[in-house]
């Protein structure tokens, strides 16, 4: 006889959807009172959309929370609720708050969210509820914030067919079948998800960019998508394609001096702002990976981006013009190619554009140097782009908290207006005095039900955001507050959780690329480990262009004795990474050829400890598994199942990036493996033909 | 002072999750109370994974159904409850049933499910659940039944990748970046689907093959999703790359008589059946559209396909060969090819092999004759292909309910062993009494949260299992079933929904392609009217291949003064079409070049009753949006608004699908737009451009 348990599967689940907005009924009835004695009511003085999802959400978010539905009212001589005010004339007695920013205080037994805009109170209504989320307590609550950079960006690299290049949670987001007549309800949870990290613009299609944007068929739907986002503070911008004046305008040449050429742009631009009133602006790949430019008619990126600075005219809009360029040469050092195009223009861009930097110079590797960009154009603001999606991290089967990975590039110093100009100072404009400023983020968000495919991946979108925010908190305190929100309150597993999070990029670091190897994943698909890869459809997408291995030993010397890439950096930082003897060993095999023999700080080798960073590092995603069994307790059952079996599969893939990188190395530096470690158990050959698996059509 | 009511979203709303087993609730008391008595308990005997399986979900349903959970117990002196009962050596006084059959009968007061086999049970269960789901009587319950065809097949055109050949529905639900380890709960859910219609069979991916799955690294991850599929009754099966031998065997030839490649193929069936001993064996799409295959090497199908039987050995498992194959050839007839091709080869295949035939010659157009192979092969087992993702029924934005398109194929009489031989009686064997038989739908599943992308094309998979099972149900009554299940069982809705499903194909037909116009989409992509398209990758990828129009007239000559495809066919089939004055109209231009100015039955000339047509079949899609306006009291909001969305798209490209055909017939027939009808207000010139724009950039 079969005694069997109704699987009430979708009910009590938890699919992830709601990301870090909850709203779980608090469980300790003692502070749900306490809550509720501070949320009798809401009210609100104002009418405008966005004053309205602030208002909507809090009410949202209290049910929730409390249990119970907090009325909306007038404060007309009550005390004990929340009332939200736009007040753009405050007189900011607690210090300046810039045009997003929100205070929360305490006013007559009432809680006062307040803001120049109405952006700054739903900013404000969301913080309020982060308080309540993570159980903090509201009595005198005094909270003031105004975000430390101005364009707070997505970047969505979805392409109008559905798919997501490097995305790895399903299909786009984006239904552009479907729309306008259809608008998936969807797209508001994905606004307020935006809204309560402090996301104010998202560019919606790849930068590999399809012209059909540009088109009336399209921009119906792109304004349909802008209407959802509005409400929430979001505005909407576009990649654009270079060629398109060519491809669908009917012209012969997509030349950005040609007068046919511009006044195309402009028209299609005033098109959008018909369309889409707010439109944010345009965002470019232009001569970069084969995608068409400026370059294509003897102009450089300066021609192109202010040609479309001119089209934006007296539209308030921004062009942030990509500096990802790098040419095809065996010979040469990608890592110096974008400043070497980018450098000579600074001061040559219109007032409108931004020059759009990834945080290094390759290509969002595990860890890079800062690119030196940062620092070398103070006449140009630069967006600081970081990638979100892991198509170097382990796609979505590595837990790796990115947070960890931001913070470095931001926090790095570039000296270049002597110490403490960091990457972060740089880009919030405050080290060169600029108007505009911005940072992107690479989406991980795909149609997944969860958003992200990785649950732990939320996390990355959600850093992302608090951290464009405001580049001073801490990769630890985002990881303790968002497991909060998004998967316990029980202070051990928070704990446990938040140091498991914030220890993961290391570890994904020793067991792929430890002590500043770069760019040795698998070709093309970026998946597993291919360090032998010496043949691509260019010498810098191949490994060996990178790393350098040969019988004497390992890593790319950027030295003057080599590309003297080092040397676009400001000399303090020169000195910091210039010593092989000195020089961290995180970035050692980025600036140096080291021999295989060679002693380190360590006391080991360079092979004793590229092998021991590889051993350990693997051995570390059992301690994560461990870890993340300790809570299982505290965890949704279908949350903990998820994120363990993505363990085991970490656990896997560690192995076989160890494995094939000890031993494909170990063909040149011709050592042994250290002990205690055991040679792997399988042959290079083995591991060479697994990468090939995953190249094979796709 | 705003008053806003706080938006439920996620508990309320009905996400279409759950498709046609929602098990929601029965508002009726009485009517809960009544089967309430008849569901006292749940007994099996026996443990079986899939009787587990069948008891585990009449459990959940009746929970849901009911209100209250059903305990299992043994039926040991007890009554009023449900017992299920494996018994294969059954007195089968009631009729023969089948190895997959089931019985529901009142036993003792019981209700006693039994079959030969826990799949029987199985399909009992939810023969059950689905009587109580559609408000059925349970009193003296007799109902028998026993699948006609064996093989009852989805076919995924899923990559590895993640995308979906012709998918309209997100990306694939298979995450083979994430298994084995992790095994997404959603995977139980579709064996749970599938299994509630029959479906028995799943080939896992798409027929333009990756080796990937024969390797031993994706051999873990398919053996994982079967592991899920087991306990529902469901085989795993696979589509393979022809040349696999040669792409990851390491061999220099594919040829199928070479003996390195047959001990090739043999080895990997070998290794397949160990790690999934219930394999269902091999989809094979070989020469055609640049797919490698035998006759590389100068062999024939048969060929190719026996020794892909012989590899199976003595596994149970079979190779379904396709037959979609038509040569690169602007003067032949595509309609012919396939049938040239295969017709000599019956008789020359293997035991183990069925060869797989689209249900037209075409490729899944709105309307086809059905394919002339039916009936030509006696001593081969078919398998009917039809296709439910709406690669030409308007993707997810045209509401196409396709069990009249199914029906009307399985119908059609071939009079291959005289009046009665139904293309349905070939598939199912007993016109040439054949020991296997199946039948396969190319699925319209993806990750989407509603599986089908328009949730009304959840109707198009239920209805394939359905008539998998039993060709002889109705689409009414299929498309009543599914509604009650799925939507309401409110019965003047049920009614006016399925009044509009079963309608919906037919509109269809007439505002794409009327009176039998036949591949006149949109280049590649498939989307949208392109009637002019005259060059191509190939020449039958064009339309005008297809339909021939002229200044004198339209449509493909396929009688003896033509291409003479119709001499395929019995006499009878080629006296009902081959007479212009007496072919249905919905046939006309399959088989006939008519003056635009011939009078046909209805009174109207060609030019007349094709605008006529076009113009009804768009006013229709109005129809169909008062239709379904009227169900709105009950029908879930989310889900109103869902369908009323895409009936908005469905309208607007109705009317682009009109316009850009008369326009462009217009240009040959010379002809006004008759009355009443009013001509498009856009310029043949403006459609043409709008057709370009979904050719861009993907």
């Amino acid at each position: 006889m079969l005694l069997l348990l109704v699987a009430a599967h979708h009910s009590m689940a938890d699919d992830g959807y709601r990301l870090w907005l909850k709203y779980d009924l608090i469980q300790d009835a003692a502070q749900r009172k306490a809550y509720l004695n501070a949320a009798k009511f809401i009210a609100v003085s104002g009418n405008g959309p966005v004053l309205q999802s602030a208002a909507r959400e809090l009410q949202q978010g209290l049910k929730g929370l409390l249990g119970q539905a907090v009325p909306m009212a007038s404060a007309q001589g009550k005390s004990g609720g929340i009332i939200l005010s736009v007040e753009p004339t405050a007189n900011d007695s607690g210090g300046a708050l810039g045009k997003e920013g929100y205070r929360i205080s305490t006013d007559k037994n009432n809680i006062k969210i307040t803001g120049k805009t109405e952006a700054g109170v739903l900013y404000g209504a969301f913080a309020l509820l982060r308080q309540l989320q993570t159980r903090q307590p509201l009595e005198k609550i005094a909270l003031a914030s105004t975000p430390k950079i101005e364009y707070r960006m997505l970047n969505h690299w979805d392409n109008p067919d559905g798919t997501v290049e490097r995305g790895y949670a399903g299909s786009s987001i984006w239904k552009w079948y479907e729309l306008p007549e259809r608008v998936d309800p969807r797209y508001r949870d994905y606004a307020r998800a935006n809204a309560s990290i402090g996301i104010n613009g998202v560019v919606i299609n790849n930068v590999n960019a399809s012209a059909r944007y540009l088109t009336a068929e399209y921009l119906q739907k792109v304004a349909a998508v802008a209407n959802v986002m509005r409400p929430y503070g979001i505005r909407v911008y576009m990649s654009v394609l270079w060629a398109a004046p060519k491809t669908i305008g009917g012209l012969t040449t997509s030349d950005p001096l040609d007068p046919k050429v511009r006044q195309w742009w402009t028209d299609r631009t005033n098109d959008i702002y018909k369309a889409i009133p707010d439109f944010g602006g345009f965002l470019v790949k232009a001569n970069s990976e084969g995608e068409p430019g400026p370059q294509d008619y003897g102009r450089n990126h300066a021609d192109g981006a202010n040609m479309l600075a001119e089209a934006l005219g007296s539209h308030d809009g921004i062009v942030m013009w990509r500096a990802f360029v790098y040419k095809a040469n065996s010979n040469g050092d990608r890592f110096k190619e974008a400043y070497e195009e980018f450098k000579p223009l600074d001061g040559k861009f219109a007032p409108k554009v931004l020059v759009q930097v990834k945080n290094g110079p390759i290509d969002f590797q595990s860890r890079e140097p800062f690119h030196p960009l940062f620092g070398a154009m103070p006449k140009t603001p630069l967006v600081l782009e970081v990638q979100i999606t892991q198509e170097y991290l382990g796609f979505a089967t590595h837990l790796v908290y990115e947070a960890p990975l931001f913070k470095e590039c931001l926090d790095s110093d570039t000296y270049s207006k002597g110490k403490g100009s960091t990457v972060a100072k740089v880009v919030d404009g405050t080290v060169d005095q600029h108007r505009i400023s911005g940072i992107a983020g690479v989406a991980n968000i795909g149609s997944d039900r969860n958003w992200t495919g990785h649950p732990m991946g939320q996390a990355n979108w959600y850093a992302f955001g608090r951290l464009a925010w405001d580049h001073e908190l801490s990769s630890q305190a985002i990881a303790e507050e968002w497991t909060r929100m998004t998967i316990t309150t029980e202070p051990k597993s928070v704990r446990t959780i938040a140091d498991l999070m914030v220890k993961s990029r290391d570890i994904y670091v020793r067991y792929t690329t430890p002590l500043g190897l770069h760019h040795i994943m698998g070709e093309s698909v970026h998946y597993g480990p291919q360090p032998w890869l010496a043949k691509a459809g260019r010498p810098d997408w191949t490994a060996v262009y990178y790393h350098k291995a040969d019988a004497q030993g390992l890593g790319f010397d950027r030295t003057a004795t080599g590309s003297n890439a080092l040397s676009l950096y400001a000399p303090e930082v020169q000195k910091q990474w210039g010593n092989p003897q000195t020089c961290a060993l995180d970035y050692l095999l980025w600036f140096h050829h080291v021999g295989w023999k060679q002693p380190l700080s360590t006391g080991r080798t360079l092979w004793d400890e590229l092998c021991y960073r590889y051993y350990t590092g693997t051995d570390s995603v059992t301690w994560m598994q461990k870890q993340w069994a300790q809570v299982k307790p505290n965890v949704d059952p279908e949350l903990f199942a998820n994120v363990e079996g993505r363990l085991q599969k970490q656990y896997k893939e560690a192995v076989w990036w160890r494995d094939a990188c000890v031993l494909y190395f170990q063909t040149l530096a011709q050592q042994p493996i250290p002990k205690p470690f055991s040679p792997p158990t399988r042959s290079l050959d083995e591991v060479k033909s697994l990468v090939e698996i995953y190249q094979l059509r796709k």
